[in-house]
């Protein structure tokens, strides 16, 4: 299958089997999803991956009861940085120069421009790290995909609940969306056999030519 | 190359080639963007195809003068709904029950779900819309990885000044993020033979295994 087919095989699936997703497949969608891009490359985000049955069947009450998330074989939790610190971006300067084995100096005006979102409100820097996740969802169903694994994209869920539970402010994270990983029960789901719906190109798209 | 070696091939492209990217694999590109999920599957948001020379160089100092958006071979626009609308539902729920072939009444509680949406101000709206089209541009990068097509994801510009020229606010749309896609020119790209910054598997993902 090429990718067109990938992404036409893959829907966001209500119930899955209890087979599990192997460790290199699992790896391979994690590894997609720690190369996403992000804005200023800054990847302000943690990804819980959560494979421990107590811990999935404990969240299934802040979940909405949706059943993906005790019956799927790994939940992915997205959680954004609460706020842009002076910390964090010295931390990441830091961390480009010794990558790139460059002088600090020499990123002094990438530092300046990052330390200009310190002075955003949390809220809105945490709107901002939220959206970047998005990006490394997209890329993570499409990895999953690849792999010809089944995933779920979810926002039906009490994020307080999921940060209180997962110990998430001590870390200076906050919830943003789920990511299930498992394989498609045809049986049990109904949306296994459903066209899907997606609007047409002439919908979406609007074209500015030569 | 495989999914993992296309991501580490890619890299956020500051200068263009004049190349042209190919009909075949622009509509590659853009298929998967339109396949990409979203909450609800809703897709609130609008994709323009910048092709048109005039026009980009017409963005240029409304984004921040850099230079992808003219040298580039197209730019893309995400551009989210303003807000959800009672009659964005409506024709959204018709065109679910249309393509799947179901009453509209089996989408009642679907529908009631949705509607639930246009409570929220369209601030909330618009900031939850804009989420989703970063789902559609990290399948967008992903997929122009896969075509051998360069691509750089950008938010520094100014959205109202898209908005104006590109006439969104009479579309209900504001400008959210932009994806150019061309071919690297490696002889005048500094960042052409960067090696990749991305944080650790250590430090990115939080484990809970069994």
């Amino acid at each position: 299958m090429n990718l067109i087919e990938k992404l036409n095989w893959r829907y966001a699936v209500k119930r899955y089997t209890n087979a599990k997703v192997p460790t290199n497949k699992l790896n391979n969608i994690l590894e997609a999803i720690r190369l996403s891009a992000s804005s200023a490359g800054l990847q302000p985000y943690s990804v819980l991956v959560i494979e421990n049955e107590d811990l999935k069947k404990q969240l299934l009450p802040v979940a909405n009861d949706q059943p993906q998330v005790a019956e799927a074989s790994h939940l992915l939790v997205f959680a954004a940085w609460e706020n842009i610190t002076e910390q964090k971006v010295t931390d990441y300067i830091k961390f480009v120069a010794a990558t790139r084995n460059m002088p600090l100096e020499a990123l002094e005006l990438y530092k300046n421009r990052l330390l200009g979102l310190t002075t955003r409100s949390a809220e809105e820097n945490f709107n901002w790290a939220a959206r970047q996740t998005y990006i490394a969802m997209g890329t993570g169903l499409v990895a999953a995909a690849e792999e010809g694994v089944d995933a779920t994209p979810m926002e039906g869920f009490d994020p307080a609940g999921f940060d209180s539970i997962l110990g998430l402010k001590e870390k200076g994270l906050r919830s943003v969306s789920l990511l299930t990983l498992g394989y498609r029960d045809v049986v049990n789901d109904p949306m296994a056999n459903a066209k899907k719906v997606r609007r047409s190109s002439e919908n979406l798209f609007i074209h500015f030519k030569n």
